[in-house]
């Protein structure tokens, strides 16, 4: 095993050094790139599609979609009106730079000023891997419980704001928010954490104003 | 990378054979084993503590618990009333033999009639790693949508029944059963799909009936 882990140490590394040159690529750019993880189902996609929607008018965005098998995410994001570019990975459980590289080929970045990459719906293996995103987007949904901070810390480490997502469950739940704040702040105590319902539209607005700062500490 | 995907045979191939072994000797002990996989917070523990209540008069059981950190599941099933072992992986996205082997000197097998063994919560990287299990229980909740059998192939091919959890969110999503079991026998004919929700107790029964089934069928 041994001989594994080091040998997993170097595919890190070497992707760790390929994602420094995207990130600075991305930079030259003044390109704002997230990386949304998740469980799956916790509500990535369907994010996207509000976002788009309600952001359309003020900026350029696109998407690169990562799922082991089917086009759906990529075609639910078209839909709704954003350029999108899937990438499968058969079996594989995160995304890597070389595919998203490879991703980047199909899209038109001039111009561009948010490009989304939802990555695999897994709460563990695409927190190892550095996509030179500027931020990690991490989703969470209420439907999920509020045990996960503590049972996933690698992904909540990694992540540079929390999106607790379907509060609209929060009725028929047990689901307590004090104790998923108390969890988040003592793995990172600086991590805020948006609760929001793409269904009732509730906190939304707070997601739209987290991005607008973003792309405008990109711009400047 | 051709390498490492090399390397990455060679542990799937000695993990199988280990599963062989280890299959071989619950076989010998009449013991049922279970591998339940599914994302985080689809219900594997709260399933547990529901089948600990309603079968304790009824069968000798265990609990095997697999996490990235935390004993809180382990708490939860001990507190149902069934002996449990918790494996923390650390950063591991999934159980193997090793780990499954270290627990077993935890418990007494003795008389034991179904050995559970809660995966990691993850979609992608358990269904990779066989542990000796007679059946692979696969979870997968009404929240996370009805998309997941096309997005996530390789788990449901590997399960042996899929039990959709939460079925009490169905009035208040937009999840299609139809479209969920269509996507299930599109992968894989016979499998059965059993809806439950643990809240209001719909279903559960169907469930016990299977456990039952596969009790005797392991007994005979």
């Amino acid at each position: 095993m041994a001989k594994r882990l080091d040998l997993q140490k170097n595919v890190l590394s070497s992707n760790d050094q390929a994602a420094a040159q995207l990130r600075r690529e991305f930079a030259t750019r003044r390109l704002l790139v997230l990386n949304l993880m998740s469980s799956p189902g916790s509500g990535k996609t369907t994010l996207l599609e509000h976002t788009a929607r309600v952001l359309a008018g003020e900026f350029k965005m696109a998407v690169i979609e990562g799922d082991l098998q089917t086009d759906r995410d990529a075609d639910r994001v078209r839909r709704a009106g954003l350029p999108a570019v899937q990438i499968n990975t058969g079996g594989g459980c995160h995304l890597d730079v070389p595919m998203v590289r490879r991703a980047l080929d199909g899209l038109a970045l001039d111009g561009l000023d948010i490009l989304f990459i939802e990555n695999v719906g897994n709460l563990v293996c695409p927190a190892a891997f550095d996509l030179g995103e500027d931020a990690v987007v991490l989703l969470a949904s209420v439907a999920e419980g509020d045990d996960k901070p503590g049972k996933y810390p690698t992904a909540f480490h990694r992540a540079d704001v929390v999106l607790l997502t379907k509060t609209d469950f929060l009725p028929v739940t047990e689901f307590q928010v004090n104790l998923f704040l108390a969890d988040v702040a003592k793995l990172k105590a600086e991590l805020p954490v948006l609760p929001l319902s793409c269904r009732t539209g509730d906190g939304l607005d707070a997601w739209f104003a987290w991005l607008r700062r973003a792309v405008a500490a990109k711009k400047n």
